[in-house]
């Protein structure tokens, strides 16, 4: 068997699962959902001190795509009112390497089970990586984003 | 040839590289230091309207570590005088998923290469994803932080 390396891929592992009721195809709130990272008990002893964090960044497997096209350029939430606008620009689960970003608040850690509130993952999605949330890098204060942007996020506000 | 996948592997491919003059060993002012990422030109049609964003966040595989081990607690900044903490609860570059994730300052885009400000990695590094930096997920502005990590960055500011 050939190692992936020699072929130009790039080996993750599964270090633990995302635990909640949300499953595809299901609407959720995911700013106020709470799920738990359950973490391998190999790897558990790596979360020591986490605790001390109130926010950490969770690193995950997109491994529920609708599709397995990956375009490079998309509607944004798949409006069609919205401009055609490449993968790297906007946070669209179906991406060259499917690894899924969220920066989390940390609500308790129970041995090697994080509790987490505002993961947007499904129930059974692997985890990849945990790093704290750092206000020194993490915390961008000035920033600026695309008019599209500003106005689905305002049309997102005026539906709430 | 098997399938990483069935071996519970998730593979990644490189997208690009980033180019700059810091090599390992050598001291850098990571903050300051302007780096070129280029996209390889299958993707290169993925970063379109990624110049409106004022910032990105960069996913890349750390493929120099000082050592092929992967203990689970470590020293931060391989301190003595700091806790013994687990890998997950720092940022640092050897852990079970050799993923580095940095937010920076997108200073420019020309065609497939983007210039960015406060990249920390190394000349030739791969990079795995790019994604637009959002006020609205990214930025925690209540966070808190250990003990530990408060008295490091009050040293590093005084030896600055």
């Amino acid at each position: 068997m050939m190692h992936p390396q020699s072929t130009g891929g790039l080996e993750l592992r599964p270090i633990g699962t995302v635990v909640n009721d949300i499953e595809p195809g299901q609407a959720a709130s995911w700013e106020e959902t709470t799920s738990k990272i359950v973490i391998d008990h190999e790897w558990a002893e790596g979360l020591s001190g986490l605790e001390e964090f109130s926010h950490i960044i969770v690193l995950f497997w997109l491994d529920r795509p609708k599709t397995h096209e990956t375009p490079l350029r998309i509607h944004p939430e798949a409006r069609e009112d919205m401009p055609l606008v490449g993968v790297f620009a906007t946070r669209a689960p179906v991406r060259p390497n499917p690894i899924g970003l969220t920066a989390v608040e940390l609500l308790a850690r129970e041995e090697n089970v994080l509790i987490v509130r505002g993961l947007d993952a499904y129930h059974g999605t692997p985890v990849l990586d945990i790093k704290p949330y750092l206000v020194r890098g993490d915390l961008k204060s000035v920033t600026s984003t695309p008019e599209w942007l500003n106005r689905l996020w305002k049309e997102h506000d005026a539906t709430e």
